[in-house]
């Protein structure tokens, strides 16, 4: 049984006023809150375990690995990759993508081609960018419909022995558009040899994964987005690429032995966490994922879309509104503007002043905006513990915001 | 008045046994433990505040972005930088390290030399391996002596038109030798352009920083050593260095303008903070300081050094001891083996089950334990909540485990 008030009461945070007025929380896109249940196990962690992890042979050093470890397994489970050593803490998507851009560097050369799409967020287009600096390669941008529809056919044109990376997100942190990354994998297998990596901060928080099925390269996702502590992230990568790729950072727990005649690398997954790891965070993520579970993948994804298939109805009720990307293919993001509203802030600051959290902007993605020939949208966007009366309240504010501002 | 029983009181961990025996926490050369008032913030953030900065416009993101930068505030007054943008949130010392390796690369040339000390732990050492793999550029180590003391000498040698880096802890993590950075730096800055590195990991905890009057070009530490979360840091750099210097990370954050067609960087901090920061833990971080500041950074230094002292004392009495690194350069930080016992671990196993927790091996220090030739060391190390009668119980457990395996 989904039981949306058992939900909300195990999120603190939810009790709080803004404004005088219940907080209705709902730039979930952004970060979403965390349930007591992984506040408590990274309290817990402080207060009885809190240790460095690996190096050490005493009690706490001990136990702190192992729950760090065990943390690693749910995380192999969440998204079913083969091993546990495939998946990499990082402290989030950006460090994630970044740290795939600097790995490739050696194996890309001038006139190379990395492709992304139109509808990727800063930190999916900028490491490229940096990557094709560093090595003369040429970024190809797979282009989107009025709808904010990826046009896959430019993908096949732009599939070639050249393509060394193809990295898209599966879903639009702006629009809220799901994309058919089954299929760009697939032309991608077909087509080249590239790197397939799949950016799944938005998909990762609402959907469940399976990167065997998928068959991509890469997977990574951030903590902060799903219910856990900010500051926590994964890596997934297939064991015999990262095996075969060079190490990112230097330092301890990453090196097999270390002389300054030359050092050898540990094996996955510490080749690629050098230094302290973010240990109570990471055992923190791992409780998240329990807080997933316990409430049912498939139970949040339904909850949320019905969610989103409210909200776009009332909202479509409003005259002169627009909402941006094709209805059918979104998921937990309504992202719009009202016509004759100049600047998207002033709508959020009205919301805001009814206790209503919402993003407003480019969000991170301004080749979305100069599509749209615009300087940012309000962004509603969603969570497990959202509830229809919360939808209310936001439609009921934007209609505020329309006769205030039009 | 220095209270230790109410700084104790501070810190729920130290409440707890260990097989059987009140926890004695002797690896805070590792990590801390952390005290109530940081992990209250912490939660505090998490039940009350949590939201993405910077970006948001409604009343949660607004007012985390208050917090953290607030905390940057707590944290250039910690380390007197001249302005709050010069502290740049990292996760940790080894993230910091690796950064500016990574940013230098343009500056570096085949032939040209970065100086590094042979008391460096690995995060200080690897880095740089891998800018010379990237540049062509060597690595000139400076030699240390049988107390552990660096040959300073050798940098006289060193130091020429071709020094384009001088990077070298303040603390030696594995000996806890203090170094003479300012006559390091002063050396440096007269014979050569390089950029001047101190990695501050194992003083940042126990010394006042001064990075103006030290006259540093970087400056890294980490926040979990010194009473802060997991997976917080610092890198300070001089404002002219790093607004010279290329981004690391791209991503959200850290783009002034993005397009397919060229992206511009904002300015300092958020350059260098690509993503979502870990902004509970920022903010921790800034509590931790408050903690320190409380106490009083004296009052810590000067309690830390009466323990080394005691415990040097008393273990000295242990008929075939080697303490390593000369006890007048020390702090923090007292490593040793016992005659006829050949591994740590057994030592540092049997204190284990005495209750009393200790860093056995390499300490992530391989060349060091090549240099004296052992495979490891047993390293106590100490933070302000330690206290003599925890001495008396690592002494006691020395000699019993003297006794068991001599």
């Amino acid at each position: 049984m989904f039981d949306i008030q058992e939900i909300r009461n195990q999120f603190s945070i939810l009790d709080r006023e803004v404004n005088g007025k219940p907080l209705v929380y709902l730039d979930n896109a952004a970060t979403s809150q965390k349930p007591d249940s992984v506040l408590e196990v990274c309290h817990a962690y402080y207060t009885e375990l809190n240790a460095n992890v690996h190096r050490g042979i005493h009690t706490l050093s001990q136990l702190a690995t192992e729950e760090m470890e065990l943390s690693r397994k749910k995380l192999q489970r969440f998204i079913n990759a083969e091993h546990d050593f495939e998946v990499i803490f990082t402290k989030g998507t950006t460090e994630g993508l970044n740290l795939i851009a600097y790995i490739l560097t050696q194996k890309l050369q001038k006139d190379d081609e990395i492709i992304i799409s139109y509808l990727e967020h800063h930190s999916n287009i900028v490491p490229w960018q940096l990557l094709c600096e560093r090595t003369g390669a040429k970024l190809r941008v797979i282009p989107i419909d009025e709808n904010g529809v990826l046009q896959l056919d430019y993908l096949d044109q732009f599939l070639s022995e050249k393509t060394k990376v193809v990295s898209v997100n599966q879903v639009s942190n702006a629009l809220g558009i799901v994309n058919p990354v089954e299929e760009i994998i697939a032309k991608t297998r077909k087509n080249s040899d590239a790197y397939i990596v799949i950016d799944g901060a938005q998909s990762a928080p609402h959907f469940t994964i399976d990167v065997q099925k998928l068959d991509c390269d890469f997977f990574v996702f951030s903590g902060h987005k799903m219910y856990a502590p900010m500051g926590t992230g994964v890596l997934y990568g297939k064991r015999e690429i990262l095996e075969a790729l060079p190490p990112f950072h230097g330092g301890g727990e990453m090196i097999a032995t270390c002389s300054f005649d030359g050092t050898t690398y540990a094996g996955l997954p510490f080749k690629y966490e050098a230094g302290t790891p973010n240990v109570g965070g990471n055992i923190a993520l791992g409780a998240a994922v329990d807080f997933m579970n316990k409430v049912g993948r498939e139970n949040i994804q339904n909850h949320e879309n019905a969610l989103l298939e409210y909200a776009q109805r009332q909202l479509l009720e409003i005259e002169g509104i627009k909402i941006y990307g094709e209805k059918a293919k979104r998921t937990g993001v309504v992202s719009f503007n009202l016509e004759g509203v100049g600047i998207s802030s002033d709508v959020g600051m009205i919301l805001d002043k009814m206790g209503v959290a919402v993003r407003t902007g480019h969000h991170c993605t301004q080749p979305i905006m100069d599509f749209f020939n615009i300087a940012g949208t309000v962004r509603a966007s969603f969570a497990v513990y959202n509830t229809f009366a919360e939808i209310d309240l936001l439609v009921e504010g934007v209609h505020k915001a329309k006769k205030m501002l039009g």
